[in-house]
Order: structure tokens, then C-alpha cells, then sequence
């Protein structure tokens, strides 16, 4: 942390700053510029939110933060990428670029059926599907509830694909725990930290989605907090932040994979559905993402968009979802990636 | 709603969709235009979301929703400013415009007492402070939980404040509700969704602020939430909006107090503290407010900012606060409000 | 400047940087800390951007700016108001806020004068209106050019008020500055580098407008440019910024009052017409700005807003418009300025 | 374009809106909802920003536009994709990925010399190098002019490379013309307009840049201007826009890829060096280009970053940058395009 004075500081607020810092148990390392002071604070800088209760002196202009406020996601902590085994031949992380399909929501017994079988048939591994849906209006369709996981899970038992669906409510984890093999934490609830904090002693793996206007820092910190518990199996999902642009549902950030896999080892997935919002632009963004090193894509395939309940417009149909992970291959074997 | 039909859409696409909308259950009212022909959706849209399935259509270019999606919130249910009571002279959305104040976090029997001693002193009529406190780090200070409600409820009683403290956890609502007078629902929580249906079954006010980058809609799409649970006592709170400049914490918008009172009958609170992040800024912002119609104000008090456990860069000593309401005054007046 | 050193930079990385930083002229002054080395540079930094390209070395993390980059515009380098006298009544940064009003476009001799005698009786002291409108399509209409320029002046001369008008073309200043008091560069131009250069040769003042996502420091910037080429009378204007928002034009940042105060010395007018886009928020958004500190208002004011060519939607009738300085004036009291 | 009336609009009302509609030359076709009327205006809507004017009516409460406001640009005047020919083998918009490498500024004749030489050798078809810079200081390195396009001119013949630079100010394009092959415009003139309408009388191609917070639409709109003064060889290049997100210099839109070719028929160039701001981020950024369809790529690359004036930080080394390129072959070929 490096403190910034006033440019009108005089010794005397310098050394105020200074006392306060070391009684806080630090060192205080003191530069004199031309116009500037600024003390470098130094030390196992454990109790950041502490330090920055500095800001209460009129005399400091600014504090600048220079180490990453995250521990346990961070390359220091852990230089080589996290693998997290679903099966012996499932690896996130790993040299498979894995696919997770299904629809948007969770409608009845045929249509998640029907979707399990096209999206195993195409190359997916992971079923997803929502049971629980968080809804920008109380009146639209909330989900099935614990009927819907039932459905999920069945149709992934019978197709031999693993489960991922999202859960909201801290109370809910034990029970969708029940019929998933991956919890899944909503955008809107990336700081639920509660929610997090009971993921956090699940045994299950979690997938995070990004916030729609989390930076970098606040997604990795909502990562911790799950690992801080003890549950070391976090996935990142970068599924759009929000902009001014509006024409796209979301603008995808796929210089995202790059950046968390130079800050954080945990494996990186994209969510190309959310991200545009628009089928036709699906295809094009899962190509991105493969070629810029996305370990993991999730992709809305609904039998007949049209009549979906939620997210028809942004939703594959199984044909073109089985074209597009054909394309895809030839991108995940140029960039050294299996499919 | 309108749909607007792809540029080349033939006579036969725009035929699928109007029987899709009529097999919806509306009436299908077509405008053939000179490059394009757009489909006008008439009748009651209660199933706004079923029909924004209609995006599966390929030959759909987009949908327009022309009404808005709210209903208990609008001005068209009640168009009559909701005063919300706390107690026979203490009523938010009336002439007087309300002052909460308090620390950030409640940190202790003395630190609490004294600031509510100061701001009684001072003017304001609420006593604001948080006992669970959504920190972005999970290593940084959570709040004092349940001991923190008893300080805090204890220092109103002894100085008469009424109290407003955040609850984040839909477990922790009954708790919560035996120590406050007004539930805050922080901004990172404005979506948490189950926590707003368990707010809209208590008895008690419930201030919802906004999220970091909640359009007006999703703001008073959150209040429904609340509203069509039962508990139509919300008070809206603005508290400074995510966007590219980063020298203040966040961009606080002050001209969606007429905006929010154009389009809604429920209260605006404005929050100048965390609107603005800086101590300096947070008189000009209060002042704004007032100016601009705002029905209370939240800003964050503290006998001794260096040491604040939390967020001390943006509070305001006594003294500060003190002078601050004087000021406050002389605008109301001519506002014609009251302090 | 502080350089931040990746987290495994060692030693010799480390003296490579100092090396090049002294080469470069300053003085270097290293931190070790527990897991981050930083450098800070120590001189007068007036070739800061030949220091940024220090960027180019793989074993930096950052860069840490620590002083503005501006100086003529800010505070250090003069601590008093800047006042801008345009006659001897009417001063831009003194006790007064000067309002300018008129219409978007000129759009004809009758339509400025009416206009011109309207603003006038209300209390306006400067006629504004484009003869040079920079629009979004090429097809809409452009203004009325040099004649726009000759019936502005003729409404503002019979009327007693001075002249405010956009330039926009650095080979149109000379034929402007004919028949202007003020040059306004529009906000699409804020880092119009050339435009910005030749009005610093200007003898008149120019009135600059803050880009649609421009930081506080672009904005100090921008107004450098004008400044350092020798023209020191140079008025900021707030217009709104682009922001997720839509359903205003722009989210009108108001805490840029104090803000842009704090940092420098000029003037600082808000426009509420454009920075709502909605003549309803016109009323609220001007309150704020008064009771904020702001030096002016520029309004928008049409004799038939319904008839405008451009920006009906934001432009008062000019009744409203003067029932809406008589409100302004109150608060302009209770603040201690004139109106 | 859709007039949406007020939610209490009486039929006088929208009869008076009726009657403005179709004295402006359209015809109004009414629909009557259940709580809203709108109005369709039909007609061949040329005099688009005449009928925005109708925002003056109170009783109307938004207008949205139905059709999009270009028309060279877009794909209903030419659907078939432009293609813009340099020399016989050298075409932007065809099959081939067209690589722009340089400098970001021309410093000398042995940097320019050298860099072109090595940007040949990797494969590179262009070389930029700016000798015009838009720097936000006044302060900052401004390029070195006329003398920076001879020494750009000479590098590129020498090398039997094709010329890219940029044009800022509308009396420079004579000159910058004499050197140049394709004009560049930088994404703070996106807007000005007089040099784009200067532009639009040029020979030569011109690759514009968008602008930090231009929706598709004005970026459009933009190269409308070009388009609309006669000059049809537009390149659109998206170089990052601005969010809140700040580790990246800029957030790079990369699926503005397929969203662009979907509206219009012009080429599209990404920048992923000022679109990432570090030079551990173009790599990746470039190859999910190639992979999403754009047809060319601008890359910075400077012999010795860590000792440029400017951009340093974002720059590549030759060696970096040759084998950077035969990654994007591979990518290329199963993309169906050659590099």
C-alpha cells in the first residue's frame, strides 16, 4: 500500500501518518518528492480494510493498493492450473476444452430429455439447466424448483453426462447438492457472500459467474471467499459485463481468459449465450474463446427456441450446436486443446 | 410490445408469428412499412416473459416492450406519493425530508453511543449502522453480527432514533427484524431475490438501494419483488452507479430523483457517503439532493474517521455533519420542504 | 511515478529499471516490501510520458501515476477562482450564475429573436444556439452555417446578451470568433487536439465541454491544451457522461462540480438539457447544479419545442423556463450567489 | 419509427401527433393497447432527425426507432462484402487476413528502417506508424510530422510494404496523402465530422477507428459520413472500448466482429495492442480475432519497447511478433482464410 499526501503536507502530517501506520504494526517507508510525499507501507498486510481506515485523515490524498488483495486464488499462492476431476476422463483444467449444454431453463420431462440426448450426441459432457431461476420480474417463470433437478438429473443419468445447475439460496445448497455434480452461482449473486460462504463448505465443485460489472479483482475476491472456506474447486465464468453498448445483451470479455489465467490458476470457462444474447452470435464468440485458451464453454441448446420459456432468442438448436463443436475442434487442435 | 420482423421477412414469416401471438393468447396488430413490417402485441401482457420467447424466431429482427414492466410500483397503480409512517411525526415520502446517519459499522458500546448522541444532536432522526457488512474481501471486518443489532438498538433507544441496519441473509430477516425499524437491502444485493420475497412477507419499511449497475427498471423490478409479496412499505435508495470514472467510489445519480418520482410513488433516499466515497464531496452531493427533491438522506457519521474499522475516508465528523444540516436547511426551505 | 515490480523481479531486474530511470534524469528510490519491490521516481517529472514508456520493460507489474498530469489547470499552479470578465456586469466564475440559454440550432431570424427576447426578460445574460451542429448522420440537418452566425448576432446585439456558439472546424475559428462572445467546443471534440490548439491562440473564451467518457483528468487535460497555447480562459462544462443507463441521454454528473473545484481553478457550468435529454429533468437537474456550486447553466429554450429541428425533447418552453429561474433563485440565496 | 404516447393520452392527443406526422409527408397508422397507444410512422423516413423532432409533444411519452439510420453502410444497400484492393495479391475484405505493423510512433530512421524489416520478414503486408500523434498531454511527444511520413514512406518502399498512418486534422489530408496508402482516423476523431466529410473527397481508403464509447450505430453512422461524400473504401477497426473495468487499458469488443459484417458489408480490422494495452494480452486477443472472422489485424511492434516514446507497454518485440503470426496461421487455415 503506498500512501499519497496532500501536496500541501507538512512534516508534521507526514509523521502523524507515519506514528499511525506503525502502531498498526507496520513499517512506514517514507519518500520525498518534488511536489509529492508518499509512504510505502510495508508488512504482511493481512488487515488491508484496517489500513485503508487510514483514509479518515484529511492530510492523505490517496491510498494506492499494490499487492492483489486475493491470497489463496492467486498465482502466488499456486503457480501450476487447478485440474478438478468430475470423472476419470473429465478434468476442468485440464487439455480437454470441456462442453457444458442444455437448455436455459428446466420446462419438462421431453423437452430436457430430448436436449440431454442432442447435446451428448454433439460432444457435450456437462448438462446444464436451471431448477431455480433468478428473474428480473416476479411474475415471469421461476423455475420448476426441486421437480426440475429431478428431471435434470435423470435425463443426465440416462445420457451419461455430469450436472450443472444454479443454486441462490444458501438454504438450497444441501438440497440441489443432492442432483448436481456442479453448483453453479448466478451473475446477480456473485456477492451473495453468505451463499458463498456455504459453498465454501460444500464438497461439490463451484462455477462462479462473473457480475455484470465486477471488475477482475471483485470476481477473483467472490472466488476466495468460497476458497477461504475450505473449497478449493472454483471455476471462473466470464459470461458478458454490462456497457453502454445495448445492442449486444452484454459485451463477452473474452480478453478475461488471458488476464485470470495470468492472476489466478483456476480454470476459466465462457459463457458465449449470456455473453451475446443473440444465437447468431454464439458461434462466433465460442470460436474466440476456444482460440484465446477458454477451458470450458456453456451454451444454451433448446429443441425449439421458439417456444422456450426464457432465453429463446439467444439459444442454439441442437443441429447447429452439433456444426458449431465440429468447428470448434479444428480451433482446440491448432491451439493445442482436444475438444 | 413490438416485434420488428428481419428486413426480408416474407408474407408467410410475418403470418408464423402473429399465429404464435394469437395462439399466446393476444391479438396481432400488423404494420407493413417500407422496408420493414412490425407486429404491435395488444392485450394484457401479464406473460411478458413467454412472450419474449418469441426471440426464437429467426425471422425476428428484435422486440420492443412498450409498457413498463412493472405494475405495483408505477404511477398507473398509485399515482399519490407513498408516505411510509415510522411514528406520528417521523414519516418518510412526506414534507420533511429525513436524516439517517451513523457509522459505516458498528464497532463498539462506546463508538456507537457517542455518534448517536451527535447526530441526534445534530438533527437526524434515524440511526443508521451495520452489524453484518458485505465486505468485498472475506478477510476484512464483518460487522459485530448480533451483539452489534443490541449496541445499536440500545444507543437509538437511549437517544429516541429509530434505526435502519442491513440484513443480507434471508436467515437472518426474523433476527434482524427484533433489533430495527427499516430493513436495508444493501446495492450488492438488490437482486438477491429470495432475500427480497422473505422482506416482502415482514412487517417492517424496507429500504432497497440500488445496484452498482441496476437500470431504473431492474431498481423498481426489485421493489415488485418486495411489493407483490405483500410488504408494499420500500423506500428506494440511490447510492451512486458503476461507470468509467474512477476518481470518485462511484457516479452518483442524482437526476434519477426526479426520474424514480416520475415513474414510481415510492420515496427516494439518496446516499452522498458511498455515492461519492470522499468526506469533501459528501456536503455538495447532500445539498444536490435536497435541491432536487429527495425525501431523506443516509450519510455515514463517525466520532473519529482515522480509526473507523470501515470506510472512513467518506465519513463525517459531528461537527462536520452538524453544520452540514444547518446548511441543509436553508434549501429545503426554499424547496419548500422541512428538516 | 511509482514503478511496481512484478512479484518475482529479482535484484538485477530491479537495478535494470533504477539504471534507465536515472539515465532518464530523475532520482530513484526503492522499496522492498515483504512480496512487491516498488520504485518510486523522484524530480520534476515534466516528461512523463518518456517515463511511461519505461511500460515496455517485461519485469514491471505498473505504473502508479502519482502526481496530475496537468498544470496550468490546477490548483497548485493558482489556488484562486479564475474569473471571467465579459463585460463589466458579467463575470463567469464570480459571485453570479451567469445562465446562457437559447436554442439548439438556429433555425431562422424569427425563431432567434423571439428566443433571444424571451432568455432575455427571464434573466439569461448569454444567448446560446449552433449554426455548426455536429450530428450523428450526415443526413440530418447541419445548421445554418455562417448566416446562423450573423442572425445570432443580431438577436443577441438587439437584445443586449452575449454570444455563445460551437465551433467545430480549426479553419473555422477566425470566422466564428466574428461573431461570438464565447467559443464552445462540443463534447464529440474535447480531444480535438488541433481544434483545441488553434482556440488556444484565440482572443476570446472558450467554453469546453466534457467528452462522453471522458475522465476528470482527460477533461484537465483537454483545457491544458487550450491553456498552454496561451488563451487562460477556458470555462468547463458538465454534460452528461455515457453510462449503462439509457433511459436518460446521459447520467448528468453533478459531483463534478465539487470535484472539478477541488482540482482546478476554472469555471464550471453544467448543461442539464443535454445531460438529461428530457426537458421534464431539465427543472431538478439545474436546482442541483445551483445548489452544487456551479458558476452557470447553459439551457436549452425553444419558442415550440414541438417544432424544433433538433432536440425538442430537452428544450423548455420559454414560460417554463422562466418560472424555473425564479425557483433557481432562491437557491442561489440560501447559497450565497446571485442569480 | 414508433411514437409511444403517454399512459393518459386522449384521442385529441393522438390525433394532434397524427396530424404533425402526416403534414411532415408520412403516414401515421395507429395501434390502440390496452394501456398504451402507439403510432407507427410510415413512409420513406429520410428526414429521420426532422420526425425525432416530434419529442417536443408532452403528450408523447418515447419515440424508438425501427430502421436503422444508415444506409450505405448497410447491408440492405450492398450485401455482398467490400473489397478493398491495394495492389493485385494485396486485398482487405477477401480471403485473406491482412496484418498493419509499426511502431506506434515514428521516432527515426533507423527504428522505422528497422521495424519494417523485421514486420516484412514475419509476414506483415502494411506498416503504420504514426506521425501525427493524439496524445492526451499537451506535454506528450506530438510525433514528428511531415518528416515522420518520409522516413514511414521510405521504410515501406524499401521493404515493398503498403502505408497506414493516421490524419487528424482536416487541412493535414493533402499532405498526409502524399505518403499514405489508407488513412487512419483514431478513435477521438471518430466524430469530427469535417474530417471525415474531408475524407470522404480523398483517393485513398480510410480505416477508422471507433470511438472509447461508440455504439455500432454511430460507429456506422460515422463511416456514413465517409460514404455519403463519395469515398466508399472504408475499413472499420474496433479498438477497444471504455468500461469500468481498468486493469486493461481498454475492454476489446471482439464479438463487435460478427456484429458489424451482420449490419454491414465493410471490412473489420482489430487492434488488439491498443485494445489490451499490454503486450502479454495481444497474442491472445489476435488469435481469437482471427478465429471470429475479423479480416485484419493492426499490431504494434517496436525494436526495443521498454525505450518508445510511446505505448511502450503494448508493444511487441520482432521475434514476439513473427512467431505470434504463425500461430495465427494455423487458426486461420481451419477458419477457412489465409494469413
Amino acid at each position: 500500500m503506498i500512501v499519497v499526501m496532500k501536496n500541501k503536507a507538512e512534516e508534521k502530517d507526514v509523521k502523524k501518518v507515519e506514528n499511525r501506520i506503525e502502531e498498526l504494526g507496520y513499517r512506514a517507508h517514507t519518500i520525498q518528492g518534488t511536489n509529492k510525499t508518499v509512504i510505502g507501507i510495508v508488512g504482511d498486510l493481512d488487515r488491508r480494510e484496517l489500513v485503508e481506515s487510514l483514509g479518515g485523515y484529511v492530510e492523505i490524498e490517496k491510498m494506492v493498493p499494490i499487492q492483489e488483495p486475493y491470497k489463496l486464488v492467486g498465482r502466488t499462492f499456486k503457480d501450476t492450473a487447478t485440474e478438478i476431476k468430475l470423472s476419470d476422463d473429465l478434468i476442468i483444467g485440464g487439455k480437454k476444452v470441456v462442453i457444458m449444454a442444455g437448455p436455459c431453463s428446466i420446462e419438462g420431462e421431453e423437452q430436457i430429455m430430448e436436449t440431454a440426448r442432442a447435446v451428448k450426441k454433439a460432444g457435450a459432457s456437462i448438462l446444464r439447466g436451471g431448477a431455480f431461476k433468478p428473474r428480473t420480474s416476479p411474475y415471469s417463470f421461476q423455475g420448476l424448483g426441486e421437480e426440475g433437478l429431478k428431471l435434470l438429473k435423470k435425463a443426465a443419468d440416462e445420457t451419461c453426462l455430469k450436472v450443472i445447475t444454479e443454486v441462490m439460496d444458501p438454504r438450497d445448497v444441501e438440497l440441489v447438492g443432492r442432483y448436481t455434480d456442479i453448483f453453479q452461482v448466478g451473475a446477480r449473486n456473485m456477492q451473495n457472500f453468505y451463499l458463498l460462504k456455504e459453498l465454501g463448505h460444500a464438497e461439490l465443485p463451484v462455477m462462479l459467474k462473473r457480475g455484470l460489472s465486477a471488475s477482475y479483482n471483485e470476481f477473483l475476491m467472490a472466488a476466495e471467499y468460497i476458497m477461504s472456506e475450505g473449497n478449493y474447486n472454483v471455476i471462473l465464468c466470464e459470461r458478458g459485463i454490462r456497457t453502454f453498448e445495448d445492442y449486444t445483451r452484454n459485451t463477452l470479455d473474452l480478453v478475461s481468459i488471458p488476464v485470470l489465467k495470468n492472476l489466478s490458476h483456476l480454470p476459466v470457462v465462457i459463457d458465449p449465450s449470456h455473453g451475446t444474447g443473440d444465437w447468431r452470435l454464439v458461434g462466433p464468440a465460442a470460436k474466440g474463446a476456444v482460440a484465446m485458451g477458454a477451458d470450458g464453454l456453456t451454451i444454451e441448446v433448446h429443441p425449439e427456441p421458439a417456444k422456450a420459456l426464457s432465453d429463446g432468442q439467444q439459444s442454439l438448436k441442437p443441429a447447429k450446436f452439433e456444426s458449431l463443436l465440429e468447428e470448434l475442434e479444428g480451433i482446440a487442435e491448432v491451439s493445442g486443446r482436444d475438444l
